[in-house]
C-alpha cells in the first residue's frame, strides 16, 4: 500500500503542475500537432513487455501537456469545458469504487444517486411523475428517445420489426443535431423518413412548414409519429417554440422530444427558462450536464413525462441471471437502458449539484447568459466584426471582415488557424448557408469579461497581420 | 490552488483508507441493506444551497463504505472486479483533461492513443488489415456490428428503411447475450427476426440446428445476413465453435460476428486462445477490456475485418461544424461512432497495457482459468457440490446440495442471501433449466488459491447451518 500511496501523490503532483498550467496567464491553449508531429513526441507503443508506474507517470505529465486545456479561459471551442473539482472528485470516486448501474444489488448508493439526479431533473422540467435514464451521450439519449416512440406508438414493432406497419415518419428542424437524423437510420426507418423542416433565420423550425409536411407526409400514407424540436441548436444556439408547436403534437397525436443537450440547463435560470416554456407538456427530454453544468464528459439524461415507458422498450423477464426476482427489483436501473453494463455517471452529477446547489447553478446560467450578451454587443459594436446570427442563449456566431479585398471564408480560416497555431485561444467556426463563420460558445462561468476582450484583442492583432501578409504578397506579385 | 490541493490530499486519505478497508481480511465485500435502510444512511437530497468541499469529502466517503466492493478477494459475482491502479490512473487523468473523443483536433493525443489500442488488439484477432472504435459497453458494441452488418448488406437501407427490404433475418445463440436479441429489436429487424439457435450440454450453438434455421428462413422468403457467435457465453462461459461455422458463413455469404464481451480476453494468451481459433475470419469482434483485463467500467471495443465499413453507416459530409475538411480529418473518430460526444475510455486500457505489457497479460489471463481449474476441481471433489456446467473457462456454476430432505433451489437462493447478509462473499446465481446455480466468475487475478478456500469453507458452514436451522424448525413443527 505503501508504493500505491506514494504513486498518488506523484500523480497528485502531476495534476497541481497541470492545473497550475492551465491558469498561467500566457499558457497556449493547445499545441496544434500533426499526427506525424506528436508520434515525435509521445511514445504510443506498447510492448510485451510492462513498464514502471514511474514510467507511467511521464507518460501521464506528457499526456496532459499534449492535450487540448479545455479548462483554459481561452478555450471556447466545444459545448463543454471549464474546471470542476466536484465532478473530478466524483469521477476518481467512481472508478475507484467501480460498479455497474445495472442493478440495484450491483450498485446500490449510485442507483439511489442516480434516481435522485432523475428526479431533480424532472422536477425542473415540470414532470410531476416523470422518469429517466443516464445514457453515454446525447446521441443515445435521442435514440433511445425515437426508439421509445416508436414502440409506443406502434404496438408490436418489437417483436415483428418496422416490416409489419407502415411507414413511420419522424419531423425535426433542418437544424437539428445529427444525432436525431442517424436514430431514424439506425432505428430502421431510414433518413429519407427523418423529415427536416425548413428553420426561420433566427434557426428556429417554421411551425407552419411543419404542419404542411405532416399534412403531406399523411397524404402520402406514411405515419408520422415523432416531433423532436431542439433547445439550443448546435450552430446558432436557437431554441424552437414549444408552445408553438403543442398544438400539431395534439392534433396529430404525436411524441414530443425536445433536443435539449446543449440548451435543457436553461431551466436552471428563472430568468431564462421562458425559453423552453412548454417543456414539461413534451413527452421526452435530452438533456446534458456535461455542457454547461460543467459535469465531466460524459453525461447526459433522458427524461420522461410518463413513468414505465422505458422499461416496455424491452423485455427482461428471462435474463435472470442478471436481473434478479427480489424485493428490489424495481430499482434495477438495467432495465430502462439501452445499455447493460454502464459507467455510473450520476456520481459526479450529484456531487457537483450538491456543491453548487440550484441557487450556485442558477447563478452560474445566469452569468453565461450575461457573457453572451457581452459578446454579442462586442461584436455589434465592432466595425469589422459581422454578427451571423441572433444570439438567444450561448452561442454567438460572427466573422470579421478583411481590410483590403480578400475573400472573405479563406481569410476567417486563415485567422482561426494562426489563433490556433498560436495556442492564443479555440474558437470553433461552421457555415451559414455558404458563409463561414465563428461559433463561439460560452460553457465555462470561471471566465470574465477581460478573458474574452483578450481573445478580441488577440483575434483583431492577428486580422491586421493576415491583411498585411496578404498586402506584402500581392505587392510582391 | 491552495485549496484545490488541500482537497485533492483529503481525498487521497480517504482512497487509501478505502483500499486499506477492501484489503483487510475480515472487511465485509457489501452492507447489503434495502433502499430504505440506506436512505437512513445517507443523505440523497439536494438542495438550493450548495454544501462545503469538507461536507463533498463526507459523503464520498459514506459512498465508498456503502457501496459493493468489487476489489475484494471475495467478490466473485460480476463479470468485472478486482483493482488495477494503472486504470485508476487513466481515469482520473481522463476526467482532468476533459476532452472528448469526435475529432483529432479536439482530442489529438487520445485520438493516436485511441487507434493504438485498436491496432493492438486487431493485432490478437489477426486482422491483418482491421479497424474498430470504443464504445460505452458491450451492448453498443454488439447494436453498432449488427447496424454494420444491415447497412452493408442492403445497400440503401440507411436512407429507405428496413420497409424497402425482404425481412432480414439474424442468428445468434440461445444462451447469446441478450444485447444481441435487443439489437435486432432497436434496428427495426424485430426480435422474432432475431434467431435464437439450440445449444448442446455445455451451452455452444448446435451448429445443424443453425444451418436447418438458416434453410428455414431462406424457405420463408427471408434474407439472413448474420451470424452472431459468443466467445464466453455470461452464464456457462460456453465458447461457440468459430471453425466449424465458418463453412456457413461462406456457403450463405453472411456477415460472421464474435462476441467476445467476455471471452476475448483469452486472445492474450497462448495456451489459451484455442478457444477462438478462427476468429481472424469473422467480420467484427465485441472485446471489454473491462472485464478480465481489469480496465474500469466501462471499456468496449467493435474491431472489423474491413476498414472503412463503420465509416460508411453515416455519412457525416454536411455537419461541417464539427467534422471540418482539413488534413487531419481522417484522423476524426467521431465519423466511425454511432456516439457524437464521447469519453476517452482509450487512455486507461492503454496505460493499463504499457503497465502489464503483452506478457503481464497473458500471465495474469492464464492465472485466471488455473484459478477456474481449481474451483472446479474443489467443486467436483466435494460430495455436496455438484457441477452444473462443463466449464471451458472463467465461469464455473454449481449448486449445494443440502443435507436434508429440502427443495434444492431455495436452499441455494438462502445460502446466497445469507452469504451477502453477512457480506462474506458474492457469487451470481442464474438458472439452467430450472434449476438455480450460483455462477462463480474469475476476473481478478490478485485472488488465490486461499481466498477460493476461504469462500467454499464459509459457503458450507452456512449450508450446515441452514439445513440446521430447518432441522429444528421441522422439529418445533
Amino acid at each position: 500500500m505503501k508504493e500505491h500511496t506514494k504513486i498518488l501523490n506523484e500523480f497528485l503532483r502531476l495534476f497541481d503542475n497541470y492545473q497550475n498550467e492551465v491558469n498561467r496567464e500566457d499558457s497556449k491553449v493547445l499545441l496544434d500537432l500533426s499526427p506525424n508531429e506528436l508520434k515525435q513526441k509521445f511514445d504510443f507503443s506498447i510492448d510485451r513487455k510492462g513498464i514502471s508506474y514511474e514510467a507511467l507517470l511521464n507518460a501521464i505529465e506528457n499526456y496532459l501537456s499534449l492535450s487540448v486545456k479545455t479548462g483554459h479561459k481561452q478555450f471556447f471551442n466545444q459545448l463543454f469545458g471549464g474546471y470542476n473539482l466536484s465532478s473530478i472528485l466524483g469521477e476518481m470516486t467512481t472508478s475507484i469504487a467501480n460498479t455497474s448501474m445495472y442493478t440495484y444489488e450491483m450498485s446500490p448508493v449510485a442507483t439511489l444517486i442516480e434516481l435522485e439526479v432523475i428526479q431533480k431533473m424532472c422536477d425542473h422540467v415540470g414532470y410531476e411523475d416523470g422518469d429517466g435514464i443516464l445514457t453515454s451521450g446525447g446521441s443515445l439519449s435521442n435514440l433511445q428517445a425515437m426508439l421509445t416512440a416508436r414502440n409506443k406508438y406502434f404496438p408490436g414493432v418489437m417483436e415483428q420489426g418496422t416490416q409489419a406497419f407502415p411507414k413511420m415518419t419522424a419531423f425535426v428542424s433542418e437544424e437539428a443535431h445529427y444525432s436525431l437524423e442517424k436514430a431514424g437510420s439506425i432505428l430502421g426507418l431510414g433518413t429519407r423518413q427523418v423529415i427536416k423542416v425548413k428553420t426561420d433565420i433566427s434557426g428556429r423550425i417554421i411551425v407552419s412548414e411543419l404542419e404542411r409536411e405532416l399534412e403531406e407526409s399523411i397524404n402520402n400514407n406514411e405515419k408520422p409519429f415523432f416531433i423532436g424540436l431542439t433547445a439550443g441548436t448546435t450552430l446558432k444556439g436557437a431554441f424552437d417554440s414549444i408552445q408553438e408547436v403543442l398544438p400539431l403534437v395534439k392534433k396529430y397525436n404525436l411524441w414530443l422530444h425536445i433536443d435539449g443537450s446543449w440548451g435543457a440547463s436553461v431551466l436552471l435560470s428563472k430568468k431564462h427558462r421562458h425559453l423552453v416554456e412548454g417543456i414539461k407538456e413534451a413527452h421526452s427530454v435530452t438533456w446534458n450536464p456535461h455542457k454547461t453544468m460543467n459535469i465531466s464528459v460524459s453525461c447526459s439524461a433522458l427524461l420522461v413525462k410518463e413513468k414505465g415507458v422505458l422499461e416496455r422498450n424491452y423485455s427482461t423477464d428471462k435474463i435472470d441471471y442478471l436481473f434478479h426476482k427480489n424485493k428490489n427489483e424495481t430499482y434495477d436501473l438495467g432495465k430502462k437502458s439501452l445499455q447493460c453494463g454502464r459507467r455510473v455517471d450520476a456520481l459526479k452529477l450529484w456531487l457537483s449539484w450538491k456543491y453548487y446547489g440550484d441557487n450556485g447553478y442558477e447563478k452560474r446560467t445566469d452569468k453565461l447568459v450575461e457573457l453572451a450578451q457581452y459578446v454579442t454587443e462586442k461584436v455589434q459594436n465592432h466595425p469589422k466584426i459581422e454578427l451571423m446570427n441572433i444570439p438567444s442563449f450561448l452561442n454567438i456566431c460572427f466573422r470579421w471582415l478583411p481590410n483590403i479585398e480578400l475573400d472573405v471564408n479563406p481569410f476567417n480560416l486563415e485567422l482561426r488557424e494562426s489563433l490556433l497555431k498560436d495556442g492564443l485561444g479555440m474558437v470553433n467556426y461552421g457555415y451559414i448557408d455558404k458563409d463561414l463563420t465563428f461559433r463561439l460558445v460560452l460553457t465555462n462561468p470561471e471566465i470574465d469579461k477581460e478573458d474574452i476582450d483578450t481573445l478580441f484583442s488577440n483575434m483583431e492583432k492577428m486580422a491586421i497581420e493576415i491583411s498585411t501578409n496578404h498586402t506584402k504578397k500581392a505587392i510582391a506579385w
